[in-house]
């Protein structure tokens, strides 16, 4: 990888195993974040492990997510403190020669951190008019914003970009130079995600069009999950595949 | 939803908002289980919330899923006693007439527990065959089963789907009945996944078809998901949606 902005490496962050597939460049973490939509995150609910699926977006140098005001593990979220994000793409599934080296191609960021959350009803909006921007380019000004009422009921947070780590696997399948006698398949199975036709729900007028940003998303999704497959040859290994 | 086979509901896995999404019963859990590939688990690790996101599968009244005996964090796992498992579907996104009634159609299960080492080669092997047989029908006997070494170095985990829930939103988008004057396209838009055009690595003889099972997945994957949103319509709301 190339010699860009990198963020600090830390001892959670530092990859041990297969540290080839690591980066910390700022440019590869970001790339992942803005493609990816949903994210896992992960904190202490009741002195239990929990975690909670979230849509989110990255804004500068800080993730974002939001939820309701009256969530009961959004509360623990802000008195806990530490919290794990993370997110990925499946970009293909690798069938190996041997069992142990099937895996799948993936794109992956995990950041450690304290979320922070946004407050004041102007940071709220903004932060929402950012999120909904990104997903639906140009809709936030078709659309009913925010109520006063709506912003109370909504938190927001923001977690930094700053303890984080990229993990990619973008290769051909492992093997042993002695399993290629087996007579099997082995490769590449793109896993692709792509939007379907759009279904209006029964109150839209036959007047009103189907939005551009209903069949085609802002975000890169579609293509480069595709493109990340492209495969090159793995050297012999000598060590399973995870 | 239908009076099936339920598992028992505890105070942590009581839905408390939008109860109606929730559901308890072991066929609705276990066909998410079935469908999804990849998991998220979350875990105390040197004293923080941690996650590893990991393929997995379920045979019969647990989920199981593996990893490298090297790996730090898989230690950790055993040794700290309790995870959240997480896993879901995104089926739709949800573009409304108000901002925050934007959100995603989702299948999701949680399960807290305790993971379980599978200990014993014949029983870890039988795991293991379970997984690439759910994934890839029919490739376990094509393929170079595990050496004594590679299940030396592999750990197999089970969890028990017990203290489980599954919760799913499949609705059309929620609006407020003031809201539908907006001339917006309100509706749903499927998120599909399905696999591309398998590309076989260069070891591989023109005289090796491309299996079945690099086309089409045993599981139910491609189908359920779009078939999921189908819209329903939704009551007049007043309450956001999250």
């Amino acid at each position: 990888m190339s010699n860009g902005e990198q963020v600090q490496k830390t001892d959670r962050t530092t990859m041990r195993r297969f540290p080839d597939r690591g980066s910390y460049e700022t440019t590869v973490i970001n790339a992942i974040l803005d493609e990816a939509l949903v994210c896992c995150v992960a904190f202490e609910h009741d002195g239990q492990p929990a975690l909670l699926p979230m849509a989110f977006w990255r804004t500068g140098e800080h993730v974002y997510f939001h939820g309701s005001a009256r969530n009961r593990m959004f509360l623990d979220l802000i008195a806990g403190g530490r919290c794990c994000f993370m997110t990925h793409t499946i970009d293909a599934l690798v069938l190996a020669r041997a069992a142990l080296h099937h895996s799948v191609n993936y794109r992956s960021v995990v950041i450690y951190g304290v979320p922070e959350e946004v407050a004041g009803e102007g940071a709220k909006l903004a932060a929402l008019e950012a999120f909904v921007t990104k997903v639906y380019p140009g809709r936030w000004a078709e659309i009913r914003q925010p109520s006063e009422s709506e912003l109370k009921a909504a938190r927001v947070f923001r977690l930094p970009v700053t303890e984080a780590s990229a993990k990619i696997r973008a290769e051909s399948p492992t093997y042993y130079r002695d399993d290629l006698h087996i007579p099997v398949w082995a490769g590449l199975v793109p896993v692709k995600l792509s939007l379907g036709t759009p279904i209006a729900d029964e109150h839209v007028p036959a007047t009103i069009a189907t939005p551009e940003h209903a069949t085609h998303l802002g975000r890169v999704w579609e293509s480069a999950r595709v493109g990340r497959v492209v495969a090159h040859s793995s050297a012999p290994a000598s060590n399973a595949d995870y």
